[in-house]
């Protein structure tokens, strides 16, 4: 148990897999206002390959750097007032999540409200997070009113859809595969699930909506897939961005914004987890935690690999079609 | 006097001038609640230009439209409240203003609360309303914040840099000839005057704002002129977007929006002055209106044509390279 176990790269390529090495090193110890912590899982989330890729909003300092962008665990030793040897924590702020044990400053550490399965708490740091501040933090929802998204089925696709439901409003649900997937994002709570590439699917779809139109877009792809999302958007309804699956840039017709009124906005939860006051950051995990507790807040999880399987796991979590997240496991079995 | 005068189009085309006629009519009568104004003068703006060519946000009744977006003029009989004769008037709201008399009903028309020279009244309405409203809508400016902006040397554009001298916040001034304009815009109050195609001006002119970065950037133009602005703004910062002159989609990167958090608005004072509360109105134009009385808000003019010249008039309005607005005047000499 003195050992240590992580994955690190030197350099950034857009092969992670190339690069990120599953090496070891001595166990680390906590400074005074650390705490020691255990890990148990950790997702493969878009960021991080970004992250490795070196095209992520937070640069990897090399020639060594660890990589994972969130994660739970457990606290293995405290000398940080607040936190307890045993207590389950997610991890906040900073990269490093993919390793067995992390030393980390307390103020980078949240403990969890309630007991949450360690695979989706591992989960709740990002995706919960941007699909509750991409309800929240834009445009005031009343229920009934209508949400609009792309990438429906991604980590945060389907907490959006989750959590809309929660607050009684509907959304309809842009997917690549909409024969697929349409029973299973129904089931979670999805109104309408639509196909990218339907023909006239703007049309038909607005014709689908009480005569209303969606008043938020949530978009996570950018392109063409964009360009639909805000010509659904109500007359001064906004498009909030979070990703860029297509790799291509927003194209705005200049009438969307002078004429029809429409707002475009970014939602990068990194940044806000930086800015939020503490009590709010806290209520909002709070609610989520809660929530995945219940059963009423699921990601989807396609293979959970041990770590030392880093280099396939990144491999698999970058194919096109899954049935959900990637997660890496610490727990030794 | 019993016959009216006035511009009038029967299809919309791409060239305005082939399709407007200069024609005559009774003159109109005033209903209960209407006010009947002699037109003194009207300004040829891009919006009518496109209004006539069927490509602006409200779209002409055909088979018989009168044109005109804005004009100034002075009442000839009052059939309302609150207007008698003499009253120097501005229309509000409608079309119609190339003409020699109109009769519009009193909610149209706004009393100037100061004497000002009807050639400047004429473009009280869109340009000095739609700089005011980029300067207080959307971002709170204080002094010694900076304002980019392109297409500076435009009506609107002009207005942004007197009113912004006026709350003391400075302003880096795109134009296509900045060697030919600087001293001009100079002495209106710009800051910097830098040309669009200069070498790597967002660097070096980013390198003249005493460390800062503009927090809102004023688009009239699209295309990479759009991206420059975005590219300067300060992070968290606003681009509002008015007018669409390259007649370019806005290409944003998701990065400005995700990671940047910049916002992409839209400003288009018809629908302002639809939906504002009325004492909101009269308060920016009566502020409008005393500084283009006191000479600190001043419009450029390029020539001033008799309205049966309206073809003419418009042709010469849609040149590129002109030294102010071109102006319709309906005072018969």
């Amino acid at each position: 148990m003195s050992e240590n176990h992580y994955a690190e790269f030197s350099e950034c390529s857009m092969k992670p897999q190339d690069v990120l090495e599953y090496v070891s090193g001595p166990m680390p110890v906590p400074a005074e206002g650390e705490v020691l912590i255990r890990m148990k899982a950790a997702p493969i989330n878009p960021a991080d390959i970004n992250f490795v890729q070196g095209v992520y909003g937070v640069k990897p300092v090399l020639p060594h750097s660890r990589a994972g962008l969130e994660g739970c665990g457990v606290v293995q030793e405290s000398r940080a007032e607040g936190f307890r040897k045993d207590d389950e924590v997610i991890l906040l702020r900073g990269v490093g999540s993919w390793s067995e044990y992390v030393a980390v400053p307390a103020v980078n550490v949240m403990k969890l409200p309630v007991k949450v399965d360690p695979v989706q708490a591992a989960m709740l740091k990002v995706n919960p997070l941007t699909a509750l501040r991409m309800l929240e933090g834009f445009v005031s929802l009343t229920p009934g009113d209508w949400v609009v998204q792309n990438a429906s089925n991604s980590g945060v696709g389907r907490c959006i859809i989750q959590l809309a439901r929660e607050m009684g409003v509907k959304t309809v649900n842009f997917v690549r595969r909409p024969d697929e997937l349409r029973d299973e994002l129904t089931a979670l709570g999805a109104d309408l699930v639509v196909g990218e590439d339907d023909e006239d699917v703007v049309k038909n779809t607005l014709a689908r909506l009480d005569g209303k139109r969606p008043v938020l877009a949530s978009n996570a792809v950018g392109g063409e897939s964009a360009l639909r999302l805000m010509d659904m958007l109500a007359p001064g309804g906004s498009m909030v961005t979070y990703g860029a699956m297509s790799r291509k840039s927003i194209k705005v017709p200049n009438g969307f914004l002078i004429f029809k009124g429409i707002k475009l906005e970014g939602l990068w939860v990194t940044q806000w987890l930086k800015n939020a006051p503490v009590p709010e950051i806290e209520a909002a995990y709070d609610k989520l935690a809660r929530l995945m507790a219940d059963g009423r807040l699921k990601q989807a999880v396609d293979t959970v690999y041990p770590l030392s399987d880093v280099r396939r796991a990144v491999e698999k979590a970058q194919e096109e079609f899954r049935s959900g997240k990637v997660v890496l496991s610490m727990e030794r079995v």
